[in-house]
């Protein structure tokens, strides 16, 4: 496990009276949040989430925060607060409960029903603990109280954490959106009466702090579906995020008044939606929603599909119905509304996606020709609002790369908080706060934890390196038999490559290079198997690295019978 | 070789009289620009570009055009026409002078040098043509005329190709700002005097077609780049396309004024500058430009420097100061200025340096917080004026994916091009020029082919899937040697795995089941080499697919000793 700061030691005990927070994830990238906030002995953790691996990490499925940190002090934990239901807030919870399944979960219904679902798979059922905007709960020695939020999911909270050594007021994700599509308001009345009753460090949202201005209402993206369904010839494809309640409603009013029925595609849509139904977040008109199944009695101008798949997920339904692997046809007249965000480095994949469905004969609308999505979190604009109505002691930028953090802690400075009470702490920082003010001292492990297939685990830079070579450069492995007892070559070498540009056939070229290097180390009296392949290994990586120019992974193997 | 499109054969041979346009890449992409014109039996090739890959396509250095076409018609070309220096319109002439190193390249100046640089690395020296705007010349049968256009990079050409059979305008890639830097205007005068003359088919630059409005002027960077030059407490970094002359311009001009010092940092920018500057294309300020060697005498708030990786590619200078690993120590102070635009998919590593370089206590500025970059291709209001000004009979959209062919055929419309009179061709589709009327009546080969280390060639797609299943999968491959005559098993089963994230220890369990499929074969009489390694392939891809839910490369190696 690599110390991400070499230059901050393991810190001290918590001095009695403070406070101390550690990130373990969610600072220095956009993805598995939490932070482990302490007092008086005892552990709470805010948000368990997941982060999704780029292109230079490999065959990863999901990345996780690091739990060293806790390994020692499960018991010590009071309750993971969740502040809401996405993956990278949620995503982590099973890994965690399976070092300890008894933490309790505390969030807002919804959330609690998405991490519910999740744990299923992973055959966990939780102690939960339900809460909504408004309510204040004792968790061990912290005195909690929750804040309605509007974010691109229902039912997210901000939560402020009372403790005898300070006070801690952390957004979760959010923006504030002033005319949200359900009414329910980032509460800003609670932010100032907490205000004024003194928050010591916010904690709060960064993602989009480098935006300057305020994020469009979610209302406004009306106009753009209204235009598809006034415009759509035959059916009309939406792909959303399978989270996004209030984007989903909005199409779902948009069929009902457009007398078309509905289907959704894609397991996480129809379970989301499902369980978002349920709770009454999603209201289903009557009579609109459909089984895919029964489409084929429809018309193709009364229909709407719903979608997972809007970031050009290869496996989900809008690739596939982009490649005709899908029983939904896409053909000419065919609507496709791509009502979401690009996730920055998607973009070839999504591209791919809608040249493949227009090359069907669709029409497809999407964020560089429509205002088909905003974001859903707080623009800088409204950064500023948050500081000047909370007026905090200490600020710590989260949720976000460096330079959201960055531009989060500067906007803080604009509004009055003093620079030496702003902390921009990475994964695995370690700020105290003690008399009412925020330091850091210390660093704790906090890498990477990748999931990879059925391995959870640290595993090392070494084996992502491994396949970066194998994906680019292939591998070339020589085999050789040699008689245990008089050291000749009994068969071989046997040569096996893959990945090369080149034939096969230029690997024949290799074999009497090999042939002579082992003759000449036999004249030399050497005979261990190790020695001799290395040997071999020269041999290949002299002739590879010459005469094809290529540096491939090397598996020598000298076999004694 | 695929055929891209299984609906259309081979064309027939061109009537008599008529013009086959053949456009072998860039229709469909963005990247590897080629269209080949033919008329009486004579060709005219227009550019000759190179596609960068994508993370689908691993290991991959360039992908060029598929010259097969050609291959038995290299005598009858004329000329390769470029119309201006950018890699994907000139970066696969090597590849095809290498087939035919006497066919002549035509083009501007600046053009002419970036192209006879790189011809030179792979020492060709190639027949050149210099013309400018304004000048006709007889290529063969093509009565050709060049108009300027302006664009990213100096002395880009639009060409008008006149022949007994109809007349074609190329507009290569271009925009229209209206107050270019150096004062050279996309010629509308010729534009409009060519469409009175009359011109059957518009091939027109598609890349920003789906854009709306007008692209920015290039001169509306200048209070970006002034305000950094007036706020920057240390050196300023400013990263750019190694081709923008006009930004490196506006930059020098800056540094001049702030009495500044410039270098260049980059192998492709001190070239590409050195050639600018030497044709008159960059005016460098007297006493401006120091060698980055002298960077150490200056004082940091006299610095400008000037450099290559704009788009996060990893070996280029401004990576390597992100990582640390250049000559150029960033620190506290300094001040980057990222002047390029974002290419789809480089967007994680271009995020990845700008929080390396602000880690390191740099200030930067980028497309995300400033205006520091415009477009180079023409939006779709700038298009609406070339067809009203042209007036074309005909249309065919170039140079873009499929989303963007179709948006700027949509536009071709909203001016008034008969919607049968435009033809959204692929690369390969074939579209003969007939009696005033373009159609297409066929395709021809126009897969990729893929240069990979020294190895240049229409490698079949198994390749790339074999580099992603090692990328995502890894390997394992498990050797058996057997005495040839009593099959009896005298070394092995060897394993060796890469790629995994389990330790090497699991495969272990799997190596009796070997044992046990193989004494069952042997049971049963099976002796061949071959068959054997059948056997043990099952027994491995039970055992992994079962036990580590994996679906990694299986080479099992049975040695008949």
């Amino acid at each position: 496990m690599s110390h991400p700061h070499p230059e901050l030691s393991l810190p001290g005990p918590l001095p009695e009276g403070g406070v101390r927070i550690v990130p373990l994830g969610g600072l220095g990238e956009v993805g598995r949040n939490m932070a482990v906030i302490e007092y008086g002995g005892q552990l709470l953790v805010i948000d368990c989430g997941v982060l999704f691996p780029e292109d230079h990490q490999p065959g990863v499925d999901l990345i996780l925060p690091d739990f060293e940190y806790l390994e020692d002090r499960l018991d010590d934990i009071q309750a993971v607060v969740l502040t809401h239901g996405h993956e990278d807030h949620i995503g982590a919870v099973p890994y965690l409960l399976k070092l300890k399944p008894d933490i309790p979960l505390v969030g807002s219904m919804l959330t609690l029903a998405l991490v519910e679902a999740k744990l299923k798979e992973h055959r966990i059922t939780p102690y939960t603990l339900g809460v909504k905007e408004g309510m204040r709960e004792k968790l061990g020695v912290f005195d909690c109280e929750f804040v309605a939020v509007n974010h691109s999911i229902p039912d997210a909270l901000a939560v402020f954490v009372r403790t005898p050594g300070g006070s801690i007021l952390h957004t979760g994700d959010f923006k504030m959106d002033q005319l949200p599509l359900d009414g329910r308001l980032t509460d800003l009345r609670a932010f100032a009466r907490l205000g004024e009753e003194g928050v010591d460090l916010f904690m709060t949202d960064s993602t989009n702090a480098e935006v300057p201005g305020f994020t469009t209402p979610e209302r406004d993206i009306a106009p753009a579906i209204d235009k598809v369904f006034r415009e759509a010839k035959r059916r009309i494809i939406v792909a959303c995020f399978s989270s996004h309640v209030h984007r989903v409603q909005q199409v779902l009013d948009a069929a009902e008044k457009a007398g078309r029925k509905v289907a959704f595609v894609g397991r996480s849509m129809v379970r989301n939606m499902g369980i978002a139904a349920d709770l009454g977040y999603l209201h289903v008109p009557d009579n609109v929603l459909v089984d895919i199944k029964k489409l084929d009695n429809l018309p193709d101008n009364e229909v709407v599909l719903i979608s997972t798949g809007s970031q050009g997920e290869p496996m989900a339904a809008l690739s596939r119905m982009a490649n005709r692997d899908h029983r939904i046809e896409v053909g000419e007249g065919d609507t496709v509304l791509m009502a979401s965000s690009l996730i920055p480095g998607n973009e070839n994949a999504v591209y791919r996606v809608i040249n493949g469905l227009m090359r069907l004969g669709a029409t497809v609308v999407h964020k560089g020709n429509a205002r088909v999505h905003v974001s859903g979190h707080a623009s800088a604009g409204e950064l500023l609002y948050c500081y000047n109505i909370v007026q905090p002691r200490n600020v710590m930028p989260v949720h976000g790369e460096w330079r959201h953090l960055v531009a989060n802690a500067a906007l803080a400075e604009l509004a009055g908080v003093p620079a030496d009470h702003i902390v921009i702490a990475e994964d695995g920082v370690v700020v105290d706060l003690i008399d009412g003010r925020a330091r850091i001292v210390g660093a704790v492990p906090a890498g990477y934890v990748y999931v990879d297939g059925s391995a959870v685990g640290d595993f090392d830079e070494g084996l992502l390196k491994d396949r970066r070579i194998l994906r680019d450069e292939g591998f070339i492995s020589v085999i050789v038999v040699m008689d245990a007892a008089t050291g000749k070559v009994l068969a071989g070498p046997e040569i096996q490559a893959r990945g090369f540009a080149e034939d096969d056939e230029i690997f024949n070229q290799v074999r009497p290079k090999i042939e002579q290097a082992l003759a000449d180390a036999a004249g030399n009296g050497v005979t261990d198997s190790h020695q001799l392949e290395q040997v071999v290994r020269r041999a290949i990586g002299s002739w590879v690295g010459g005469k094809i120019r290529r540096r491939p992974m090397i598996i020598p193997v000298v076999i004694q019978a």
